[in-house]
């Protein structure tokens, strides 16, 4: 097997960085200077001056995202320094690039203060048409996130969103592969950290199903200490506000009482927390979604071993990869074309709905139920999905 | 002539942003993925938290300025806001990519406070190798980027510095044409503002001349009351420290009683103050640097029928443009090189005789005292003239 830490070290070492700014005008005469600068600029300064919204029109802000993060939860490395992060935030920016031909620049805060990180985003939002917050910590993600929903332009904390999209689209598919209604699905989360939470939001939003209004209605979340439920003293306060949502019944117990009889485990945690005699407990057929990064929960052979019908991980050497490329650039690009100033519930689903449908229906199997990350026209059909979802005004 | 404000807005409608972000790697294999994302960028991330200062030789740091405003002084549009300046600070990225091969991204400030302006740009530095401020108003400016000066990182004003090291480099070579020490000159600055009172500081630096350590002696700074001097009650502080360098005689008077016999004219002022009267009382041979834009202090065809020696403006459309771009691409292109942490007045002096070298002696005329702006070559020749004049550790 390739060593990919040791052969991407090189590769970061001969680049010097990952993505580059390019002119999209040539200097070659005083006149295209005139024209691109002093003295011809001065005219769509004025212009912007006088109607400010033509800054869409006449600038980069149309196109361009800022990634940012504070360092503080950086892949599985943890809070390593805003410095450190830099690697993923330009790897970031080259999917956005790849994916859905946007403009990306990575921003690293060099506070991990909410106050602070809320306040800087929005001093140097100007020129940016959206923000995707990447890899900060819990529950400070999700202060910053909601404390800047009004700045005008999308802030997208990728880490929750784009892996509960993703999740979603590939449950979507599990159900349609074993004729099953997702409303009815018995569902555990495990995993309370920004992933765990995004996905237990989007299941239980009440925009959930369009056409029923309906949500998923048994989905129970774990977190190290078993089941959250209401008579636990340890609860967080995101934890509490959660349990509107999940957990109708009050269940308790350990994640391995949790499972019994579900329809769907979606790990968002740590390796090996389950065997192939757990899998065994769950309902015909279950949905193994195994996350945790690089050795997920349980590996797909186990848990097939167990009677799963159908496994996905967050590695590329299995099949079914749940990777947030196959979400947020796509999310992106249909906010930036219709100048959202959210992403809404609604956008998310459809971006969910597009993605699933991406794999056409004769082509399911326990192998094939989320596309492939490296197929180009998924952000393309994700854009569109949530260019439609967009509501004027939400 | 071509109305150069009309075809710059269409320019700018076309082009929806004069910059944009390059990948450096394709992204067609998983194994692709993983060099440049997940799994392996996570060897570069651990580098970087082991041994900080491996961002320099892992990312885009080593390469990339900020071009910070905060759109209170765009052009001679004055306080038009931090949108509107955003197709300035787009060309002077354009202008960094094309004279100095630097990444150049845009930073528009939605605030115009002092502290804050200090504070954000503290904490999003990270990702930058330096930092060009820009178009922000005096005397803020001045007191932003000499807070910033511990940053680590460049951090330099260049409607300060730039103008005032082609100034210098225009005076080192208009001296040598009519073999004159520059020493020795009377001097008269007329504009007490960013530009004003930088030249004023560059010509009289203790290392003004590395060799002699002699600054410029006589040097007056007219501001719109007339001659700065110590016995004026209005004087804001910044222009109270001034007279520590300039006018040592303590000379009263106006404009034109400052510029009596005097060898210099330099105008970062208003158009249309002097006349071809006002030109006769000068020394002979004088130098007239008529730097209002776009309409200068005195038109070259009045101040040669006055007895000008030589005459630059800051017009693309007459000899001699005194013009920022001939400085600042090389001096961040040089100052990156070495990882500077400061500009220092030395590398600022190097950057001005780098330019001035630029012409030939054997070209050396009235119409050819500064390289034609679109010269590539001179940014280059700056670079490498601020690179030798670096001194690690100051």
């Amino acid at each position: 097997m390739r060593d990919y830490y040791a052969e991407s070290l090189a590769l970061h070492q001969k680049l010097r960085g990952k993505i580059s700014i390019s002119a999209k005008i040539n200097l070659r005469t005083t006149d295209d200077l005139a024209l691109a600068y002093s003295p011809g600029v001065a005219e769509p300064c004025r212009a912007i001056a006088e109607n400010p919204s033509s800054v869409w029109d006449l600038t980069i802000k149309n196109n361009t995202v800022a990634v940012i993060t504070d360092g503080s939860a950086v892949l599985g490395l943890g809070n390593i320094g805003t410095e450190a992060a830099l690697p993923v935030m330009e790897g970031k920016c080259l999917l956005l690039r790849k994916f859905a031909d946007i403009d990306a620049f990575p921003i690293c805060l060099d506070t991990q203060d909410t106050d602070e990180i809320v306040e800087t985003i929005r001093r140097i939002a100007p020129v940016f048409g959206g923000i995707n917050l990447e890899d900060i910590a819990a529950p400070r993600c999700f202060d910053v996130e909601e404390r800047l929903q009004d700045l005008g332009i999308p802030v997208f904390h990728d880490d929750q969103h784009g892996t509960a999209i993703v999740v979603l689209a590939a449950l979507y598919n599990a159900c349609k592969l074993y004729k099953k209604d997702i409303h009815e699905m018995k569902i555990v989360i495990n995993g309370a950290g920004a992933a765990g939470i995004a996905i237990a939001r989007l299941l239980t939003d009440s925009e959930f199903d369009p056409e029923n209004r309906q949500p998923v209605k048994d989905v129970l979340v774990c977190d190290s200490q078993g089941i959250i439920h209401h008579d636990r003293a340890d609860l967080s306060p995101r934890k509490k506000v959660l349990l509107k949502y999940v957990n109708p019944e009050n269940k308790t117990g350990t994640l391995k009482d949790a499972i019994k009889d579900a329809d769907v485990f979606i790990g968002v945690s740590l390796a090996d927390l389950l065997t192939v005699d757990d899998i065994k407990t769950m309902a015909d057929n279950p949905v193994i979604l195994a996350l945790a990064n690089p050795d997920p929960e349980i590996m797909p052979e186990d848990a097939y071993k167990g009677g799963a019908g159908v496994v996905g991980t967050g590695r590329s050497d299995f099949p079914n990869q749940v990777n947030n490329v196959l979400a947020f650039p796509g999310i992106f690009r249909g906010a930036l074309n219709v100048r959202a100033k959210r992403i809404t519930p609604r956008m998310k689903l459809a971006a969910a709905y597009a993605i699933a449908r991406c794999v056409h229906p004769d082509d399911l199997s326990k192998d094939l139920i989320i596309p492939n990350v490296l197929d180009k026209s998924v952000g393309w059909k994700v854009a569109e999905a949530v260019m439609k979802a967009y509501v004027p005004g939400e």
